[in-house]
């Protein structure tokens, strides 16, 4: 295991605090729960927008932390759900009038802590509603859900509902935006490499040097097959061939096309399946609003990448382009 | 050799390709030159500001293109400098009245390509100067260059230029700026793993795996030594017992503080050293003005690091929080 690390159980509350020292103030940590939040936290005025994963997919969600999108994020350990109690703990800490929004990933082990924990705060007179996100398109069931997985699309949703709360927007009006986005997105992605969780010190599965895993978790679970490694070209093919007719995405719709590397991947060839991409969807007359290359939702040091397609409304567009202020920066 | 990858001859020109169409009409690209150039390219009221090294280190320098950055980059192919040509090429493309400003990393070859290629534009009357970064404080010479080498400190000395230029700065004082900058920021990285460019399909060295590479350079060169892989508390010693000293920063300065990542490192990683840098220096009474954790200036996929200083003034501090508008966003 080759990783910048001291103690590999000190790992998660070590990045956390290095998210909180570089926010120059911006953002605080918690510890107790693993839980990074705004500073500047809003009051009454907005409904407050929650989440937590697992950690090892950073910049999700922590990262992610800040005006426009989530108030807070309070993941588990690398590849766990959060325990209830830090669901609990989170929505009290950053309880506004206007509710709680908590975003969760179709994971079974995150949705038992966040059912369970909003159940506890409706118990206390809280006012709380969920979205769950399940934008992966690989498998109908896996070794980690019940239906289909929540991945990269999860950006989308979090923005938006991010830059509505920002904009006044009730709790309902939230759950209506979030349900359009998740409602149109989709992702599916492809891993090249394993990935090795620093409390475990070897790798999670072995893939052979010619050979990628089509529908990739991003917990390195199974997906649709596991094949040859083939050319980027058919890459893209594999993917948009899945993805495309899912929803569908038809001739004349505007999306916004995200390649998302899974943490290993150089952003030159996120950015070399980008272009194939792009024209692969000109060709059938898909027209790309925006585009979003980098890292979103990582699966550790993973090499390998989603590709997201979200359809657009005038709505949609409106909150994509909204301002936000994150850890997650260049400059 | 795990890549997402057509033909490796074709991975630079496939990349770029993904830029210009990723940039919604921000950017375009000549495949003659790799160039990559701002489409709103302004006119003779701003000084030109042009970088050009290997592919390979992307962000860096490509998708650092745009209004407050470079105006134009024209890498050569993985790992080499830009040919005379492209040199000279993009300086008349986008030359300027107020002049062109060539920013080049102390590479022998990259220097070679733009000493030769400011000769030519110079004959041809063109107003021209060039910065020198050579920020690592690894090596004095190298395998690669006479002299420091060019790497992360480089992403500072653009970003205050550009900031400049847009001020409409005229060329002296962009060169006296950037001269500033590069007199005060200091660099030193570790890398963990090695690196294999698509056309050789081979990594370029070989490193066991307890072993970490102390002043890599960012085409595998050798740093300062070999040694066991030690924790991440200690490899931060080891960068800021080089770094600090050599300016050297002291107590009472306020600095910017990278953590750059090289390419296969992920981000949660980063933010670890970060924090663990961020105390060292707190402890040293040097204070953080701002926090740059990511990629800036990668080798391919690399796992590794560099740490990066750069001690402040309140000219420094406006033109890194001046706006600019990259490919390179999160949003």
């Amino acid at each position: 295991m080759k990783k910048f690390l001291n103690d590999p159980k000190q790992f998660v509350p070590e990045f956390l605090e290095g998210i909180e020292l570089a926010s120059g103030g911006a953002l605080k940590y918690e510890p107790k729960y693993n839980l990074i939040y705004r500073a500047d936290m809003p009051s009454d005025d907005k409904v407050t927008i929650i989440q937590g994963s697992g950690s090892g997919h950073e910049p999700a969600h922590t990262m992610i932390v800040g005006k426009g999108m989530l108030d807070g994020a309070c993941p588990g350990d690398v590849f766990a759900g959060p325990p209830v109690d830090f669901v609990v703990e989170t929505a009290k800490l950053l309880n506004s009038k206007k509710g709680v929004l908590q975003i969760v990933n179709n994971y079974t082990g995150d949705r038992t802590a966040w059912e369970m924990g909003r159940e506890l705060c409706e118990a206390e007179g809280m006012k709380i509603d969920t979205l769950l996100v399940n934008d992966d398109v690989a498998v109908k069931d896996s070794t980690w859900t019940v239906g289909r997985r929540g991945v990269a699309g999860n950006f989308f949703v979090i923005k938006a509902v991010g830059a509505a709360a920002e904009k006044g927007a009730e709790l309902d009006e939230l759950v209506t935006l979030g349900k359009k986005v998740i409602a149109n997105v989709r992702t599916m992605g492809i891993a090249l490499t394993s990935c090795t969780p620093p409390t475990r010190g070897t790798p999670l599965f072995e893939i052979a040097d010619d050979e990628m895993e089509v529908g990739i978790g991003i917990h390195g679970e199974p997906g649709r097959q596991r094949t040859k490694l083939v050319s980027a070209n058919e890459i893209v093919d594999i993917l948009l061939d899945a993805i495309v007719p899912d929803l569908p995405f038809k001739a004349g719709d505007e999306v916004a096309l995200m390649v998302n590397g899974l943490g290993g991947t150089p952003i030159s060839e996120l950015y070399l399946l980008y272009g194939i991409a792009h024209k692969k969807l000109a060709a059938k007359g898909i027209k790309v609003f925006r585009s979003y290359v980098g890292e979103y939702c990582t699966s550790l040091e993973m090499a390998g990448a989603h590709i997201s397609l979200l359809k657009v409304d005038e709505e949609i567009k409106e909150m994509l382009l909204a301002p936000a202020d994150i850890a997650y920066r260049v400059f």
